[in-house]
């Protein structure tokens, strides 16, 4: 932009003081990265619900980032006014960023809260058919084409995905969230703290084994409790937790017993029997099993070990299904690292490290606002993976929207995924721990997907379609839809109404979602719709907007919701097995004797009343990414099994089922790059 | 604080329109973190520089976090209205922290840019002596009580350190950066960002030996450059480099002979000469050698290598050394990987990787703004440590503050430890980048060090002190000033003027002091000042800010300021040698095999010609952490040589020296942690 058109944005602001600096009047010197032309909108909208249609639309659609960089944000602090969030309850990050207040959660009841939408999918080609981009372009149309007070509740995406395959996850086209690369690349650095936290614990468990195996217990006695200036020896405060574990009443720890010593200084942990492993946010798969202190500084403690990626773990997931500060620092405590030599669960408040955690993930627990390219507020909190983790946003994200819209507004928040997975863990551990009730869910489906599912030759990513996909074929859709069919019968068999979402392409047919239309309502979708978000922006979506308000209004009880299962009188066999027959159609499960052992000694932990979060392919039902349509009937292997103490599950690993992606070999960052004059980022997808 | 006291406070921001957003004139909701009250300050500060003076000073001086919470920190908008800092030159973190634009940067010219100041330190002892402490207090000194406009230049914290031995890096007592756990936790994000740049890199690298190994050049070609509809291949935006380095012109990769096209898809990266590590900012000594790739996904092809601290990562140092977004970007492109089995160096350019790490890093080359205690400003940007790193603040920093100030105002810049490292890399690496001269030095002087260098009794964090450095002994303090003596000499030797700043314990005597003010003159100092800026903050160190302003006027040309060595016409060994000899009084050096080796390739790959980043023990001239007070004569072994290509810079290891450190066996993680009802994060130091 010239100083010229500088200087007249800068104008209109100081037509405009209540949420700018004095020096917002003051003539423009430095380079804007964005204009500020956007406050003229409030003058109008000023106390209106937030949203505003989307001007000039080029078609056909430009890149996802052109189409974001080519639109003119509002200030977030102008969102939050709309959205009646206070300045003391949010912290701006950049000019159109914040980070606000999980005490809002706190305020919600019964009587004030708004609708509840779920969005999922069905099961997906490695393309993606458009989840996230519905759950914008939903929300784009309810807030700024239906007048409702709507608000979506999203995940951050994992840098990984950016960098890697699948490119970023602010939706697509004329439905995303803006700055799509401000929210793409680190947000306000949750990720970031998830990753830190994690390391340290890492780093706290092979330190503490090292310096238990080279001291005596009076050295480590010694060094744990220096005595100050008086010559008294001090509990730290990170120590008190683990004291009460113990039983230990005195705390004097001059007036210990020598056993009381020991007990207190050695956490004896298993080399062996250590889970705890580090994570990156990157798809490093030379990390998924690796050798550490092989330096000779380490004596020779060398251990096998591995990374996650980050949204992969437990402080991830712990993040996501607390529900306060309190219980996100109780669930960090109970965090399980490994078993000690005698079989003990040793878990972050032995370690002593429980508050430094939770200090690292103090600005975390705050989900981050932002906005749609029609102004409609998106809250983005937490990025656990559907497949290998619950694939779910933050329960303290989805109680601040539902508070925030109030009781006829609507929250949309996305599960990971199809309803074999997001969905089925929305329910079962998501809304389990929240105590919430979703009034309606909106499954997306595509021709493309239906069509891979109805025997259509592998979709590959970075790979042309094959003509299949481009041309007419009613019966490839049509045998396609059992696959929609299964999702739909899952979905229902909650006691969730089903609104199917055609997310359509330019080569879809009538005839082809007339296929999915019939299919559809046969399994018991209350509604279908044909949604054209991508290309329109939330316009695309209003009928969609308008089947969904309908059935929320309808079921506003959520009468018919329910749980899947009960974790307490089921073991831990039990509910694997519920979740693989109900949900997946397997005929059995086969567990491997490692899977057994883990079996046996979490129940013997006293974990086995856990429910239980899989780690499955996306791309089927089943274990077998290939197995695509409605399989049945086949024997699911689970491998192993890892326990999520804190964040409440137990997680079986279907198959070998890796942790941390890999790296294509033309990964997306080839293109990723940034102008440094305009200081624009270029190239994210 | 009680709503009722909110409701007052934010009384008075309503009285103060301009850089408040309007909903501080609602009521307050929610809970305010800190209060607002500052801003009354404004009312009579507003058009006059920044800086308040303290008030109700408690002694004896409480904890650095008890400090630091009881303080009410200005908005930083209102430090930076006063700075003069528009605000589209800045983009908020939160109330108290802010970004701001490196483009201010280029405003800097040699007619209106300030009086510039280096501190460093003796020898220190692991307690450390108070260098940022001593930054802190003389700009709180300049800025509220001596009328000057001055700005302080620090170091981010490593979390490392943080959660370790030393505690975190925001000064103590009354000079003191605020909010400090702010400063100390996450900042603004530049750790976390340069950590994943790292990691990407490391990914791309092992990801591409994987490819490499498993696919013909046909198979790689095909993939490198997938057909688009149309059936062109397409060069990627970050290929282009590499291109051009391979001289390859033809831009339609279907052109290519057969030998270029293998040429252009195979780095043939030698696994065995694989340079680039990964990083992570913790004390995870568990990391220090590793073996990467043992998960049968890796297909056997196992490597061993291993991480190292982030702070010490060669992204630092590249955002230290760099003046610009474009300098940064092409940096990074030089950075090497690694050598071909050719021998040939390979970059991030030839990875195409260069684009999508200047992405990552477009919000980190802007430095942070916070404030001091007396609320005068602070940069703070880029963390290397001085043992392992360059050990300075960022070079745009610096550039930023010089011009801020303009010709009569002051920036004082911290560089880590002593003149053996710290002021030395001050000089030959970061002046020699940004050919700025500074105005004076301080060196930070301590009672306790000194005594350590006359004989005393070995210093350990943690444990008590020796009753030597709690009485008198005069003597022992003059046999430690050959420890300052040759700090001071080392620093004339660059034609810089010498500050000694006194940092006083209550436990120091005046004949102890007054034997340290006869050393530091007879060394050639220009002045010696006892401060006490910890128990009182900036009026106990007026007296060295007079001295500083003296000295900088005196010597406002910094006419006699020299580099210390020519990079051109020397060799690599010489350039060791130089520094070996001159700054630390070595006999000679030790190159082992493993260095001769380094030395010759990279002399061979044409990186002859960079100046020596030494990676060296802080306590102690020579490379023995034991050897106290002045040793000379000695022989200093390098043990290895490392290449920073990008940062432009070559570092010679001093033994074997490691580069992450390990926690202690008790940790300072033990004591931090979070008062769920306040938000307010306990026991950081």
């Amino acid at each position: 932009m010239s100083a010229q058109q500088a200087v007249f944005k800068i104008a209109k602001i100081s037509s405009y003081p209540k949420s700018f600096s004095s020096s917002s009047t003051r003539r423009v010197s430095g380079v804007l990265r964005r204009s500020f032309s956007s406050v003229t909108t409030k003058a109008t909208a000023s106390m209106s619900l937030p949203g505003k249609k989307l001007e000039n639309i080029v078609k056909p659609v430009p890149s996802d980032i052109e189409v974001a960089q080519a639109a003119t944000p509002l200030r977030i602090s102008h969102v939050l006014e709309q959205c009646k969030v206070s300045m003391e309850e949010y912290e701006p990050y950049g000019h159109y960023k914040a980070k606000i207040s999980d005490k809002i959660s706190k305020k919600m009841t019964e009587e004030n809260k708004g609708h509840y939408v779920v969005v999922a999918g069905i099961t997906p080609t490695p393309l993606g058919e458009g989840k996230s981009t519905t759950t914008i372009g939903l929300v784009q149309a309810l807030g700024a084409h239906l007048e409702k007070f709507a608000v979506a509740c999203i995940r951050q995406p994992s840098m990984g995905p950016t960098f890697g395959i699948k490119g970023g996850a602010a939706g697509g086209g004329y439905s995303q969230v803006i700055p799509m690369e401000e929210m793409n690349m680190h947000l306000t650095g949750d990720i970031h703290a998830i990753g830190i936290a994690t390391n340290l614990i890492a780093a706290a468990v092979d330190t503490r084994m090292f310096h238990e195996n080279t001291q005596s217990d009076e050295a480590l006695f010694k060094r744990l409790f220096p005595p100050n200036k008086k010559g008294e020896r001090k509990i730290a405060r990170n120590m008190t937790r683990r004291l009460k574990r113990l039983g230990i009443e005195k705390t004097n720890p001059d007036e210990w017993s020598e056993k009381e010593r020991s007990k207190f200084v050695r956490l004896d942990l298993d080399a062996d029997k250590v889970t705890w492993r580090r994570v990156v946010d990157m798809n490093d798969r030379f990390l998924r099993q690796i050798t550490i202190g092989e330096s000779p500084t380490e004596k020779g403690q060398t251990r096998q070990t591995g990374f996650d990626i980050t949204v992969a773990s437990e402080v991830m997931a712990v993040l996501a299904m607390c529900t306060s500060l309190e219980d996100m620092d109780e669930r960090f405590g109970k965090m399980i690292v490994g078993t000690s030599k005698s079989g003990e669960a040793v878990n972050c408040d032995d370690l002593g490290v429980t508050g430094a955690v939770t200090a690292l993930m103090l600005e975390a627990i705050k989900p981050t606002m932002m906005q749609t390219l029609e102004g409609t507020p998106v809250l983005i909190h937490a990025g656990p993976f559907a497949n290998i983790a619950t694939g779910n946003s933050s329960v303290i994200a989805d109680k601040i929207a539902l508070s925030m819209v109030g009781k006829d507004g609507f929250v949309v928040t996305e599960a990971g995924f199809g309803a074999d997975i997001g969905l089925e863990k929305f329910v079962n551990l998501k809304c389990r721990s929240s105590g919430l009730k979703p009034n309606c869910a909106v499954i997306v489906a595509t021709v493309r997907a239906l069509k891979c599912h109805g025997g259509g030759p592998a979709v590959q990513a970075g790979k042309p379609l094959d003509f299949a996909y481009l041309e007419e074929n009613v019966n490839m859709v049509k045998d396609g839809c059992s696959n929609l069919t299964r999702h739909i019968e899952n979905t229902r068999s909650f006691g969730i109404p089903v609104v199917i979402a055609i997310n359509a392409f330019p080569t879809d047919t009538p005839a082809e979602h007339e296929a999915i239309r019939q299919a559809a309502l046969a399994a018991g979708a209350s509604a279908v719709e044909i949604c054209t978000h991508h290309a329109e922006g939330g316009l695309g979506a209003t009928e969609l907007g308008k089947a969904v308000t309908r059935v929320c209004e309808e079921n506003a009880s959520a009468s018919e919701f329910k749980l899947g299962y009960s974790t307490e009188d089921m073991s831990i066999e039990e509910k694997v097995e519920h979740i693989a027959k109900e949900y997946y159609r397997a005929g059995g499960v086969e567990f491997s004797e490692q899977a057994k052992e883990k079996i046996a000694l979490f129940t013997e932990q006293g974990f086995g009343h856990l429910p239980v979060c899989m780690a499955k392919t996306q791309y089927s039902f089943s274990h077998d990414a290939n197995m695509k349509g409605a399989p049945a009937g086949f024997t699911l292997p689970i491998g192993d099994l890892r326990l999520s103490a804190g964040a409440g599950f137990l997680v079986p690993l279907v198959g070998a089922f890796p942790t941390i992606p890999g790296l294509p070999t033309r990964p997306a960052y080839y293109e990723i790059s940034v102008d440094t004059e305009t200081e624009q980022i270029m190239g994210l997808s």
